[in-house]
């Protein structure tokens, strides 16, 4: 804030009607504009960036290189209180890159006014959330990593273990517990593609990388960027929520295909019988927190004019808490999928002969009825089945024939969920073969991901 | 978490796959699970609500009259701890409810094991919150009221102020100054008319006063008035957004009809004669803000199932962001609002010839012509004077004939922005008459509101 | 638009850089600024407001006696018209105020050129769309209750039916499975509240009743209330949501509570033996649109300045979108709720002894144990049984009273689902008095809103 | 909806409650369920769908080349009845998948029903979906980089006009007409690349590409595809809605800076000297409503369970609007940004000493005086000719004495816009030779793109 360096602009209260207060600033209104409480955590970024302006200036001769140096001694010391907990921030630090300026002119006087040469308050906030946005990103990637290679091997270990797959909340066909796995792990390794794209961006100069000073535009682009980020957020915390949905489903009474670990459960404090699934309740919940941010800076942004205003200070807040909620939420969801337990008995008891309808049609469509014909037909047999009130595979052949001719003694075939889930061999599908190659590719899509 | 009440239920960490942590709880699972770091601003509304729920108990004879007044003694020190900040969170105090409840028990022993007959979390949770929100909407409410105030005040000073009203960002018709300010003025009266009807709500017991306990449906109501008064803030904000918005335009060099106190802007750090709105730019940022906790919030309770879910948790910080945030833009806003000075020349002189051609027409109108030819007609007036390159008054009696021989002398009388405004006297009107009636409405309603 | 009035306005194409069309006007931006297509089903709220208007313009003597009766002829003329579905639009109607108004000049000449006197289209659209939002309101009200009417009912028949009440996705305490629809009954009741205020201020004629013209800042005032009906519709489809969202959980093979009527139901193209609960599926999914209505509207609107802005376009699609969608679910949901069967056998083979595990902590309650401590008590029951392998009611007093040597013999009467459902006979609780009393409260709140 | 193949299925109305309708079906049932009022837009993706899906099958030898060929046929014959706008939808065509293959069974018979083998609703509706995506992303790419020709051409041809750049709505240096262009042609060019990224996206072919049949979890990964691209939607209708306020202010009375052609404004119906940029009002609009879809959505989408449901029959509408609305602002943008007309003269009058003042400071940084130093004398500066109420320049050489002995008669220098521009001359820099430099980038660029 320039007033500090001109006293005479100083003029008298002026209110008129009766307002709140009286003095010359309004407390509220310091408050209300000072983003130190939240910004003051990107202290590393700020002190690097500056660093890095320092040389540039002395490239272009702006500063000695003794200045520079000075510049660069009393910015290490800076940091080094950081670090250690004892910087001190002072009521006139209106947001971190001002404390840090602030101090710097305490500890080596003049040259530290001449690192604001040719650089405006934004160029310093856009370089600076570059790039604590690259080092976020990076952590964030690392985090993804180690949630998907928990679930790649929790699918090799239990890759013969079947269950419903579901659609519409409806048991629809038997499949491995290996595929259900990979399949939000693949939407994992999808998101790490997302975030890498994002990083090519935030790592690209804006127009060039000779320029000492950004220009008023640069705003507009890292303001998209971060919209990307939270986007970015919302996307991957939803493939969470649905999958923290589905792992729910599996953990009632009346699914009971999973048993979470205590360390991700806890009781009720009224009934005594009750453990809860409080951390995939929480995982569901956050794509909601963080969309809410994505749309609250858009709707913050959408309608200003181009470059700065200060509308903008906005972005902060919602970026680091998309941050610190995709962080902790990849974290906790990696912990639940280490520890889980699985009940392979009831999930093998949950398949029933009627989740193979579909394949006695095939067992027709084979003999050379066309598909829709068959599909018809295995409709009235489960028909069949449901007024006798038996299984499918306990009509009789008699029960059979009277729907169609071309049921054989070879039908008994069809009866088997192994062989059934076996037919889906093709790239992506629920054969062993298949789930075996998924889990091959992803290894090996992780490994190039670390290098 | 009843399962500190119940060691035995600890059982081994039981790590398979080579997750992150080690032992049998994961920290970050428990900071996860944990609100007490936002929702120990609640203690004053939980001790309240304990209090009253130790009487209920003692009517309902599940404790003693001692007991009772052993209670409320003990939470009567809490409070009084709380209150001079010496309150001590303890690592396994997860919200604060257990706080308050571990404090008591440490305070008063046994009774404080029966605080808790018959009350689940949920319960004290519902109580707790409608007890905050109650005297949440109180402060806004009279923060609405004082804004209120200051602007009837100063619409009755300015109210022979003229300026152009605008619509699609063009200058349309001369309207009083006052009119604008009375217009953001009622807007706030209708908002404060729908938080006494959350209010209201807020204040009906779940179904029937007698009740010791709640239900578990009683959850899902609360939470849709959180919802409500979420989407009461972005509303509220919304308007005064869009009032920030006008008063930013007014206040650029380019309009130039206000000048903002010193109190309310900043300077650049780059360009030293630059002096920013910044206190309107954060007015007009903040329905975003807390727009984005309500659809937050609303995508996280949406598709739950009923009663409680953990996913609830979100809610408390959407509530006390929006809370925070209007008592912020509200009072900030009653201080831009009662210091900004307006520049009445350069208002005026805005005024021009062109925005009273609707006038030339209703001249033409009492003259017996259908409005839509007038309206024609005066068209092609304004595009006469464009042509000849003059203003409106300017044209010449024989200029004007050409258009429409109903045009006399008497047209001149049509070229007053005073004359013009005064046409406007039915209610809500930007007559001098009218707009005296809506301060002394506004005024008499705000009477009737502090009542 | 006035251009057509103005011949001499045109000009010619200017076309500098090589854009996209030829010719004076762009097709692309007629389409865009046309909302003819959408808005044409407020015809008849247009028609009633511009009669009421000409009326008004009576009174001011500003048309004859006759011209009015001719512009209510032709008004009517036009209004038949429309109901026998041949009203021609024209190409050059932008919205339905100009078709209208250009219908009316073709029939009765002249005198429609007066009905715009002092009138903006602004004025038109403001009073158009209140006057639609009030039939509309009112249309979803009698929907609403409609719902309403056909829960209570059921309820009522189906009272004596017990299955679990759920937190968390788990199992907690017996409730009746009237209590559960009564809960939703009461929602609903509450959102029919909220749509009685939205209307009572729809029903507030814009400061002051005798007011020919409006003023330009009735259409903030209009806008808020189209929002808040926006919210409103999002709030209402997220209760709709939940419900259906539990009902989805309970028509699930691994609950079978309940079973839809195919009515209600589709199949799988796929899968025979499928039967898909679509209906349920699609009053989930709609709180989502409805909200992105909202969401979008509100961001359009938000930062715009006061008074008309042709942004505000927006409105009625997201209008009329709004109450379409509330319309069908409403009506949908009556019939799911009027037609699906209950299984009342699964529902209470539901129940377990572990969900009266408060009980039993009530049952030491009452031998004089604190809760707190009868709730650890309870927990090691649980965890005995859970050792044992057994159910809570299959352990013995020997193993009971290693616990606590407060149980005695007494405890079996514990062990009943029936008495202790009754047990919550207070106001909003699921004994069967209680139930009934809310049956006998809504039927008569329903009887006074019919009124 | 295979209930209409298997007749038997037929059960009695049951309606119990006196619920709203009486037979077997529900007609808002029905019309709620049924999507082929909009995803008859589609028909041409479905039909190369099928077409390519033939081919698979008698690959995998389940159709003969007979049949294969008598499905092409049958296919192409449609496809000819929809183009020639022919094609009857009957009632029960619920979807156009339904509609197509209905309509080949009347053409072909028999061999239609085996187009169905192997392939589920759903994987019909991915690939249909990810062929109109690609066709829709192209065209976009393509509507996109025309708005940026006609932008970047503009600005080579338009490069001498200086203007006022703004922060925070206040001038805050003098920049190029053309950098402000480029500025916005810039973010188009990155929103172009992200297309490209989604686009690459689309066309990878789920999990390898020999395969005849999807996995359940296709669906999952196509909903975050188009989720995506309702983002990209929002994000790019976003940079257009700050560009049309950038114009809309621009275009304004107090303003000046640009005249709309008449093809992009209209009228008034009251005010007939009013002429509304209408255009830019409905493009700042559309990213509201673009945003709205793909919040909604979302909404939808979190916290279902893995696979299909129903509540995602949402996603085709929020895709086709996204589409139509981008598609119809990017050819209005384009023919705005060809046909406006600057006011060179206007634009440079705007320009104001005061503007100068941190060259003013680089000035006295150019003598040696650090920049924190020379800000505050600038700033002083400043102040004194606000008291002498003369422009920056008209101080006299002893007023600028009095607040530093630094300034000498060469400040007169600093006085001239034109070279204050040059200094930046860095890429991205307001400087002729770094405009020119912009312009060529982005040519080469574009010529990239198309190839």
């Amino acid at each position: 804030m320039y007033l500090s360096f001109c006293p005479c602009f100083c003029r008298q209260g002026n209110k008129l009607w009766g307002g709140r207060f009286v003095g010359d600033t309004d407390p509220i209104m310091e408050k209300f504009n000072a983003s130190i409480g939240f910004d003051q955590r990107m202290w590393d970024a700020d002190i690097r960036g500056s660093k890095a302006y320092a040389k540039a200036l002395e490239r272009a001769r702006l500063v000695t290189s003794e200045e520079k140096d000075q510049i660069i001694t009393g910015m290490d010391q800076i940091s080094d209180e950081w670090s250690r907990g004892v910087f001190m921030i002072k009521p006139e630090d209106e947001d971190i890159h001002t404390a840090n300026e602030r101090r710097l002119k305490e500890l080596i006087g003049a040259p530290a006014g001449k690192l604001h040469t040719g650089r405006s308050r934004n160029d310093q906030v856009v370089t600076d959330m570059r790039l604590w946005l690259r080092d976020a990103i990076s952590t964030l990637k690392e985090n993804a990593l180690q949630l998907m290679s928990t679930m790649v091997e929790r699918a090799a270990a239990e890759i013969d273990v079947l269950f419903p797959g579901y659609t519409h909340m409806q048991r629809a066909q038997p499949i491995r517990w290996s595929h259900w796995i990979l399949s939000h792990a693949a939407a994992l390794s999808r998101d790490v593609e997302r975030l890498q794209e994002i990083k090519k961006r935030v790592n690209v100069l804006p127009l060039g990388s000779g320029a000492i000073a950004g220009t008023p535009f640069d705003i507009d682009r890292e303001l998209l960027r971060q919209v990307e980020f939270l986007f970015w957020g919302s996307m991957c915390l939803t493939h969470l929520s649905k999958m923290a949905e589905d792992l729910l489903l599996y953990s009632t009474k009346e699914y009971s295909f999973i048993t979470l670990s205590d360390a991700y459960s806890t009781g009720s404090s009224l009934m005594p019988q009750k453990k809860n699934a409080d951390s995939l309740e929480l995982i569901r919940s956050k794509a909601g927190r963080v969309f809410g941010r994505c749309a609250g800076f858009l709707m913050t942004l959408k309608g200003l004019p181009s470059c700065y205003n200060k509308d903008l200070q906005e972005d902060k807040e919602a970026m680091f808490d998309c941050y610190d909620t995709v962080h902790a939420v990849l974290q906790v969801t990696t912990g639940v999928m280490s520890t889980l337990k699985i009940n392979p008995t009831v999930m093998e008891a949950a398949l029933s002969p009627d989740m193979l309808a579909t394949d006695l049609a095939y067992y027709l469509v084979k003999k050379g009825m066309p598909f829709r014909e068959a599909h018809g037909v295995s409709g009235k047999v489960v028909f069949a089945a449901e007024s006798k009130n038996v299984a499918l595979n306990q009509l009789t052949m008699e029960d059979l024939s009277t729907v169609s001719p071309l049921f054989r003694s070879d039908v008994s075939s069809v009866w088997d969920y192994s062989s059934s889930v076996e037919q889906y061999s093709a790239p992506g599908g629920t054969a062993k073969s298949s789930v075996t190659a998924q889990v091959e590719h992803l290894r090996t899509w992780m490994r190039n991901q670390a290098q």
